[in-house]
């Protein structure tokens, strides 16, 4: 079922933090950079730091753990990682390595100078990190619950305020920000382990700008997106979860859209099951906006793709946008249409779901919510 | 002052986030990737998604911002940041650029495929950034204050805690572990806006290995290594905070670690100044280790450097280890000797200084403590 195979060596120079192939092939996470190599044999190597070594030996049982200090080059010991990896490449009788596109290019320089040939391989390097298992399920469950439950208390914290002068919002006195609101999202997180970056509480004309985390103070009657992501302290799994308020009332174009948005997610997932063409999702949820005259141009609009493979990575394969591959049961991904307008605001509404045989489930469904 | 100047122009193709230089000369931040090129003269240019237009427009006020779509290579619309910056490269009519050892391979052979010279140039690439302004001492005091009042939540809570059976911690009849104490710190954190992720709350053996993030119960009379580094969710800063803590009374063996500990903080501190050799800051802890007879071999007692610069990354320049470079005036740094035992456990104090003509200031002073 995986179509595309390595045919030889992996090798990673890179933050086990950052690098999710890692993580996976792992299950060790450090901060600061280390060598991960693969063999086609499937046997690993991880060369780490004196100060990690133990932990590694303790976390990475099924590789084998190597000290930088266990090498040597020239007669010299080594003292940089791309050293101990070309004395690993070395020691192992490897001609070839295949690196990914970011492999950083000083590493790659040293190795090349020494005759090692560089093979750059297109991403994903483990292909079946895409078809999660029962295992990973649930602990995307756990991320995606902790969402759940920071967006109930951003609903809760909403909902509570009075609307004062100038349609501002206020909590027992106290004027109602993006940022009260994510600080309470994000500690709601940390009573579950995660962790929350970047969390969108974004108002108004902010709210049109989907990459835009939100400042300042909220009003009553605008859209308020709000988009949590936190990820698991512990196993590094994400969750991924958007909702769209209006604390009062909505304009009628405001109303329109989310209208538009909440059809658009229900047309794009009636069309996920096992072996769905990706580009009919995505283009699903265009229908639905050009059905109803919302049109898309000049960066506004249906401004981004339906949708993402979300796993040890934020962002990961599959993207659900105009490619023409399947969807495959065991994708977990999100879907997320969502339409920007800058006169008006923004709406965006996303889930997680996870790709079956006959169509979807969601990995812990929450109601949806609108005016408040 | 700063003797290593640039002499062309410097490119980068990487995440803003994640990529400090970029953060530093924009001032721009965004998930995913972008190019940063700044030629000679100090005019700088980022491209970005159409997503993300606007808001650099915005925010980078004083970069040209350039679209991905604005850009052609033999005819065609590009689609790559690659092939971007190989335009934008044709357009400035550079022949060379300088990168990072960790710029990405796959960019690199494109570039080199297309006759741009790439000069590996080793970091830092903005010397400049070792010597803080005023304001970005300010920023990072935000940070510091943050750690400090995280650190005073955990002292309180571990404080409160009753010791029960088998040496257990208990408050209010919950049993405390790692997990408590660092989401009580993390919490605190983002009433600063700040985000702790890595909080290391480490007890007994555990506390002997200076990266275990820590888990499970925590027992009296063990030290408790607590570290914080929180970074603002707003500019980007660090702080770095570490004590360590003993609910209930320390063994002879520990007292002794605890009080080496300190005296070689104090030790180290009395070093810093403007012009002072790195190397005699960091000896002068290993010496006052050595006096007292606590020996550093294989992989136990001071095995890290005395401390690190301090600012856009939680590790930056200078590095206090063996160097023979100078301390300079500006430099905000943190002193942080530690001894660890795996059979006694870990001891480790960290305050953030500012490096001034005659001595050092505290970024934001903290009183210490050890039994509580």
């Amino acid at each position: 079922m995986i179509s595309k195979r390595l045919t030889g060596p992996v090798l990673y120079i890179a933050n086990a933090e950052e690098e999710a192939d890692i993580l996976y092939r792992t299950g060790f996470s450090a901060p600061g950079k280390l060598v991960f190599l693969e063999e086609r044999n499937g046997k690993r190597h991880l060369i780490v730091s004196d100060l990690e070594f133990k932990r590694a030996q303790r976390v990475a049982s099924e590789c084998h753990i190597w000290r930088l200090t266990d090498f040597e080059l020239f007669g010299k010991p080594v003292s940089s990682l791309a050293g101990s990896a070309l004395a690993l490449i070395n020691r192992l009788k490897l001609k070839k390595v295949n690196v990914s596109r970011t492999f950083p290019y000083g590493c790659a320089s040293i190795l090349i100078d020494n005759g090692v040939e560089l093979v750059i391989h297109d991403k994903p390097f483990y292909r079946q990190r895409e078809i999660k298992s029962e295992s990973e399920i649930r602990l995307i469950r756990q991320s995606q619950r902790a969402a759940n439950d920071a967006m109930l208390a951003a609903w809760r914290l909403i909902k509570s305020a009075e609307i004062g002068k100038k349609k501002l919002l206020f909590v027992n006195g106290t004027q109602l920000t993006s940022d009260l609101v994510r600080a309470e999202i994000n500690k709601t997180l940390l009573d579950h382990n995660c962790v929350g970056t970047g969390t969108i509480v974004a108002c108004g004309s902010q709210a049109a700008d989907p990459h835009e985390s939100g400042y300042g103070p909220l009003y009553a009657n605008e859209s308020i997106v709000i988009d949590i992501f936190p990820r698991h302290d512990r196993h590094g799994y994400w969750g991924d979860l958007t909702r769209t308020f209006v604390r009062g009332k909505a304009s009628p174009a405001l109303r329109k859209m989310y209208n538009a948005v909440y059809a658009a997610q229900k047309a794009a997932l009636s069309r996920i099951r096992h072996g769905a063409i990706i580009r009919s999702v995505h283009m699903a949820c265009e229908e639905e906006f050009e059905r109803r005259g919302l049109e898309t141009e000049s960066g506004e609009g249906f401004i981004h793709s339906t949708g993402h493979g979300l796993g040890l990575e934020i962002h990961e394969n599959p993207t659900l946008s105009s490619s023409g591959d399947k969807l495959r049961a065991g994708n977990v991904i999100t879907v997320e249409p969502g339409l920007y307008y800058h006169a008006t605001g923004g709406i965006r509404i996303e889930d997680v779901v996870l790709v079956t045989d006959t169509g979807y489930r969601y990995i812990a469904g929450l109601k949806n919510f609108f005016e408040i």
